[in-house]
């Protein structure tokens, strides 16, 4: 069993005083200073042999559970042939983040960032019958991103390993069953790998599917920002959370339509100021410019924001950007500044393809105020169908902390780490690739309804040690430490040299001593590092087990005698034991 | 313990009739037809779960022997940045094998089919001093190899898991050791494999270094071509194989030169006609040009080959193409088929940059004769060294079966597929990459003396399977079986029908006893694999148990009684055992 022990003067990665010089996350200084990670390009790792033994344990944690589930692992290429993700129109919906390379028969390639298409392409190579549905099935990759930006450490990385998972059924009905076992199960292995998770909604990004749900731990050095209730009733991340919309003066009667000339500045604060009417009560006019060259102008009461993730699903749009000034003059024929829902249709210019968007929000206030399509031009009085009108309305606003939810329960924001998300995919691949089909009862062929399923493993261990950590290294817990106990032996060179020749010779006995210790533990199955090192002094060799983070501390020195300090990464106190209690209580903590 | 067992109703990828088109290969079609494969592209594979579950285990024994040689996993990024490649010249010498890919920000990266240049890359972060050597890293990662032709299954594939090491001293004497210790852990992990691998020597491609040895196993499905020994003292791949030349007429004296009229065809035959003397009298002079427009002229005696591996290592050129009939004529001034060693210096184009390269076996002759550089002119009587000299003078013939070893042994020859292999580096990649030092003893920075060590897994399954196979399909060794058991119950729709009621009783209580020893063995931890299908012949369960080859068959039947059938996939008899009996044999069987 030579893989589960180790002396610490033969680990490839030892530990380092220095930070890097990019690093703005504890877990990425942690990792890297106790020798479990190093950067190879931005947003790319190796993982030293610490690292591997804490990645290898979250995997087979991750599997253990999976398998429970009854799902099945399977493997795929990582080189996807291309024209599987031109069957979905994928290569143009994931836009930038795509990597694609040729090979020398110019066959061209996808570095996929998950393998829909290709779990796809695999199942229909058999003849799926309705009896044999429903299963699941997963594989541990390398997987892709092309991220703009990367963060310091393995929390956002452009290349990792993912547990991705797909499952394939006859009906919704039996998806639900599947996806409610992945909730459980996802729970179930974030628990076991000392992970407190929150279920949150979230955005689907270019997955597709209706619906899907992050589980994310809460940090302050995670990217979700999420809003809460009080009793976890509804928590969803920022991009897609649902809240009600306050009624403002609807009892007001319409009045007419006005003009007014509007010498001002062009924010929504110019307008407030200037007609001394309330924020709420102006609209807000945004426009965007999507991946074809369309228009999109979101219209929006003045004191919320436009949630641009929502405007997208919502026009079904990929990508947005901004409206520049140029355009808003040349193409809208209006003003920055002073752009307005009313009679906007009849200005632009005749190649303009233009979608006036409503957030619902404008249905809860009355004689609103804005613009007028001129410069130095509002409109007075403005209301939604009798004025203006959208061509698409719906829920198109940004959720803050304390907005309500739909239930009338006060929002908190919180923020975490993603590390693991299911997603509702129902027909979205099923219906666009051919051949996506089962069996039924009567021998007709049918599209399978699916799922799909992730957790990427190093920002899984990443978010541990965000949560695992305190100002003197990493605590492992002990299902993903690296090693059960950390040993110790103390009285090298440069004590000896202290304390003459006797202690020289009560040196070399500790060693010995601790050398039996190791062999001992080995023999019992115990995964120990052993700092053997001769010459460095307590301090560092205890400054070093505390930064690699293992839960076990036994020292053996001449002041233990014939017993052993136990201490654990968790508490300050220490025990002297015999080498048998010793034994024992490892024995006893052992999982599995 | 769900991942150990498996019920064949829900197993994904079952065993089909039909046979891939392309498949040539007996691993290719069984491995297909039963349910462990499915191609993806051309030489990229899905592993469905029962493939998984074998090439798992490889790894898990690939490992095991790893962990035990000292050696320490790590694991660097699929893409490798190209400024290492470029920096030790690879990038040029791969040639057209090398697939890079861009990512946003034009970064350019390598799809590595090995990474020396990664582990040096990583070990050079490190302060590594001699008290630190030797180490050996080892991964498993995902590797690529852009070949220009794949053959069918998993023999050779544009995309493979690869367990690569890599190992750093201070000294040759300390590498050799290392060598030598992987050459025995390899051999030892093989075994284990259920493979007797030869250990031949090789030739190096691309990977550099002085010396390396394929771990082959002979198979007629091979592509390594090798030659042995009878007592086995010398085992060299063709391409490397080193064998005496014999004397011919060295004792004659040499003859003034003469030239002739020669009305021939260009042929070495046509040259033997003419002038009735023997094919090895003559000179074959081969014109080639190598990656860098240098013209090659590698001379030979008549009776040989040119081995353009060999020719390539000589004249240090990466790739070779032979001359063609205009270059001969336009650049070289000769004809082809009458080229000659003689004068040929003087006559070429002055911007051409010729290398004569002569094989040892021309001084095993007196008065060759061969061309004259000119159409229909001969020559005769050409001596080396009075009439013609060579740029570079070594070993550049072929071997084949019958040649005599250095130790004067005649040669047989053999194939094999090559699943291990074991490199010197030497100096190769610690030369040419800039801070690949450690520190020795007096604080001198000293370069590392590196070795590289590689295993295929899927070729090793593949080839698991090329040798363990019959006619009914395949018969897994104990230690990589997918399953251990195969439990099959008889007496299914099907018979109860032909039988009438009281039989269709008799069928689900045998049901009902199979799901009992099912679960039984899965407490047991047996890994057991359940046919538990209803509507099935016994013949097709019989046949599908045979095709997948799990070790050990357990039937149960209204005629076992209360009794189990024990058949082993290697042997023809069955047994009939008590359930108690079963558990017994299972468990003196099971390894580790």
């Amino acid at each position: 069993m030579r893989g589960r022990i180790m002396r610490y003067s033969k680990l490839f990665g030892k530990t380092i005083k220095d930070t890097p010089k990019d690093a703005i996350l504890v877990s990425h200084t942690l990792l890297y200073r106790a020798g479990f990670i190093r950067e190879s390009t931005a947003g790319r790792y190796y993982l030293l042999p610490l690292g591997i033994r804490v990645h290898d344990k979250i995997k087979k944690i991750t599997k253990e559970g999976m398998d429970k589930a009854g799902a099945q692992e399977v493997v795929t290429p990582i080189l996807h042939p291309k024209y599987l993700w031109e069957e979905t129109n994928r290569t143009s919906s994931v836009g930038f983040e795509l990597m694609t390379i040729k090979d020398r028969n110019k066959f061209e390639f996808v570095l996929g960032g998950t393998a829909e298409e290709m779990l796809v392409d695999l199942v229909r190579k058999f003849q799926i019958s309705y009896k044999d549905l429903p299963f699941n099935l997963y594989q541990f990759s390398s997987k892709f991103r092309d991220e703009m930006r990367t963060r310091g450490g393995l929390l956002r990385l452009r290349e990792f390993v993912m547990k991705d998972a797909y499952s394939f059924h006859a009906t919704e009905e039996e998806f639900k069953k599947e996806y409610q076992s992945m909730w459980e199960i996802y729970t179930r292995i974030f628990d076991r790998l000392g992970l407190k998770t929150i279920v949150v909604e979230s955005d689907n990004g270019y997955i597709g599917g209706e619906y899907c749900h992050e589980f994310v731990v809460e940090s302050e050095a995670g990217e979700s920002k999420f809003f809460t209730t009080k009793d976890g009733s509804y928590a969803a991340h920022e991009e897609v959370a649902k809240f009600q919309r306050d009624q403002k003066n609807v009892g007001e009667a319409e009045k007419p339509v006005q003009e007014v000339e509007a010498v001002r500045g062009t924010t929504m604060e110019d307008g407030v100021k200037l007609h001394g009417l309330p924020l709420w009560q102006q609209i807000k006019d945004v426009l965007f410019v999507d991946e074809k060259g369309r228009f999109i102008l979101a219209i929006i009461r003045g004191d919320y924001e436009v949630n641009e993730i929502k405007l997208m699903h919502l026009v079904k749009a990929y990508q947005l950007r901004h409206g520049t000034d140029e355009e808003i003059r040349q193409k809208i024929n209006s003003e920055p500044g002073f752009i307005s829902p009313v009679g906007i249709k009849e200005i632009i210019e005749k190649d303009v393809k233009l979608v006036v968007v409503a957030d619902t929000s404008l249905r809860t206030i009355k004689n609103a105020y804005g613009g007028a399509n001129k410069k130095h031009k509002d409109r007075l009085n403005m209301n939604i169908d009798r004025d203006y009108a959208s061509d698409l309305e719906g829920d198109i606003a940004l959720a803050k902390e304390g907005y309500l939810s739909l239930e009338g329960k006060p929002f908190f924001a919180k923020k975490g780490i993603e590390v693991g998300n299911i997603f509702q995919l129902g027909f979205h691949y099923s219906a666009k690739m051919h051949d996506a089909n089962f069996v039924d009862e009567k021998g007709k062929a049918k599209p399978y309804y699916m799922g799909c399923y992730g957790i990427g493993l190093a920002r899984t261990m990443a978010t541990i040690v965000e949560v695992y950590h305190d100002d003197k290294g990493i605590v492992w817990p002990e299902a993903v430490a690296p090693f059960q106990v950390h040993l110790i032996h103390l009285g090298g060179v440069h004590s000896a040299r202290l304390a003459g020749a006797s202690a020289k010779r009560a040196t070399s006995e500790v060693r010995e001593i601790a050398e039996e210790v190791y062999k001992k533990l080995q023999e019992e199955g115990v995964e120990v590092l052993w700092d053997d090192r001769g010459n460095v002094s307590a301090g560092e060799k205890f400054a070093d087990a505390d930064l690699i983070g293992i839960p076990i501390r036994l020292v053996i020195s001449s002041k233990t005698e014939e017993k052993i300090e136990w201490k654990e990464r968790t508490k300050s106190e220490s025990e002297l034991l015999t080498p048998l209690q010793v034994l024992q209580r490892l024995s006893s903590r052992t999982e599995d």
